[in-house]
């Protein structure tokens, strides 16, 4: 059993955003040159809030993967697969949820939370209630000894562990309990300043065009404090400046402020600068992705590789978990 | 698609007894004649009662598939299979639980039922609460045309029904609604006047010796308020005249009533003719079982081949289910 092992899925909404980017793709490919890791396109997840609109998920997952391909996920250090091609999941799932109290379910936070979000869909289905329980089969089917997450993952992981633990108790030990890597990411806010999310359409796209993004950084909100161009602006209030911080040098940057505080620069000369920065980190990225979208059938076989190697570690699980619970 | 195909499916709980033979048994070994039937080995379900006490499901399995192959039911007829051979019950269980109000499953009246019979256990889990999930899944697999059934089953299947029916508004038309078969069986009472069950130990087992059964005849309570002898008895009042009803010739029955209202025949000879008679019957199955006792490995063998010819059918359906839902 390995103790570098890592799992991380991602649920199939399409193309990625700069949030996604730096809140889990650029944390994916450094924990790669570490660990043995396991990506994967949740596709049964996304039936737990989609289910009544399901056609797009097939071209969300290919588009997603191209993005994930692109930005640096790489399919010859890491596996990266589609859940929904290695079926043991759905039977970890179904053995899980027989020693899963309801109450575990029900007091999850995020649940009333999504619930509450998402109120004008129904989502008072079993498979919703029931979605930390796949989540659990995802992660302790390839025994991974560390799961990335933000702290807001963390009640999800600690249900993960609870299940892992009482099935060690009931049966014989045969999960590790995922530890938390707990990874501290910017936040990264949309074009409106709120976080950005693709239902805010608020979102610069990893796979859009230079123009695009430097058309939407120019119609980015500033410092709506700063009236009038001779008045001072202040970066802090800026929403551009969010990225600034990522993407501007820290010289250059430093610079910035000063001329922004000093009135100095207009937001437009300064907006364009970002533009200028973003624009040239994103392009080899940008480049090798749409040379990797000309080959239509790559993330098939990438997908259909990775998960037939996925499903040979799940084999080797499921094996010791029928053998423990002597069925 | 076969409108001629039944689905019934049986918990493994070990050596199975004449409330078994006349409650399910016999019917289906009639509908194998008439039907495409597929009878499973029900071993996921176990663990929605029976999750901290897994070890003897392998050995209940075995003793189960000997009594249905002693009593009739044929291989060569049905396909015989395992259900958690069949991960594909798994995957459609998870799909299915997408689409399924958690309301629907409170509402099962034997839910809480169950739950209060057995309130010893924790039966609180999220594996209990959807049962009816997975049985629906157990029977839509197959696109069975019909289900054979109990009075007391309908709620169960009238799930199935709803989830098949949401399932074909919700994508496209791909599982037929099974329909009952409601099935009139005996009422079989046990030695001590009770349904007769496991867990009340009043079982006539169809695995054990004509001596067993003999002795336990013996002890059968009869009419309670025939104190004496001489004392006129009432065979409608009498527990062990309701294994008469079932094993003694009518003629030979009806002498019985007359001796029984009569005092002309006490109730150890009326005993010792149904012990004769019912001995009778069950022998040649008996003889067979323990034939195919002697033969270690054919349960196995069977169950192994059933289970890859049902994995062929759930296959298709499975293949059908995710171009549906364009997974």
């Amino acid at each position: 059993m390995s103790n570098k092992r890592i799992v991380s899925g991602m649920r199939p909404t399409g193309k990625l955003h700069l949030g996604h980017f730096h809140g889990v793709l650029a944390n994916w490919r450094e924990l790669q040159e570490e660990y043995e890791c396991f990506f994967f396109a949740a596709d049964w997840h996304s039936l737990t809030t989609e289910y009544d609109n399901t056609g797009a998920i097939l071209e969300n997952i290919r588009e997603m993967v191209l993005d994930w391909l692109a930005f640096g996920v790489d399919p010859a250090k890491s596996v990266i697969f589609r859940q929904s091609l290695v079926p043991q999941h759905a039977e970890l799932n179904l053995i899980l949820s027989m020693i899963t109290p309801v109450s575990w379910l029900e007091r999850n936070p995020t649940f009333k939370e999504m619930q509450d979000n998402l109120d004008a869909k129904d989502l008072s289905t079993f498979g919703f209630l029931g979605y930390p329980v796949l989540m659990a089969a995802d992660i302790i089917l390839y025994r991974a000894a560390k799961v990335p997450v933000g702290h807001d993952q963390l009640p999800h992981l600690e249900i993960t562990r609870e299940i892992a633990r009482r099935f060690n108790y009931l049966y014989r030990e045969v999960f590790p309990e995922p530890a938390a890597l707990l990874t501290e990411t910017p936040k990264v806010l949309g074009l409106d300043g709120r976080k950005m999310s693709k239902s805010y359409g608020n979102s610069i796209y990893l796979s859009e065009t230079a123009e695009e993004t430097s058309k939407k950084i120019m119609s980015m909100v500033t410092d709506t404090q700063r009236v009038r161009r001779s008045d001072p602006g202040e970066p802090d209030r800026c929403v551009a400046f969010n990225l600034h911080r990522l993407y501007v040098p820290d010289d250059e940057r430093a610079e910035i402020v000063e001329s922004c505080r000093g009135a100095t620069i207009g937001c437009v000369d300064c907006k364009k600068i970002l533009a200028r920065h973003l624009v040239e980190t994103l392009a080899p990225f940008r480049a090798k992705r749409v040379e990797l979208a000309a080959r239509p059938e790559l993330v098939d076989e990438i997908l259909a590789e990775g998960s037939d190697r996925a499903a040979r570690e799940a084999t080797v699980t499921m094996t010791d978990v029928r053998d423990a619970i002597r069925l």
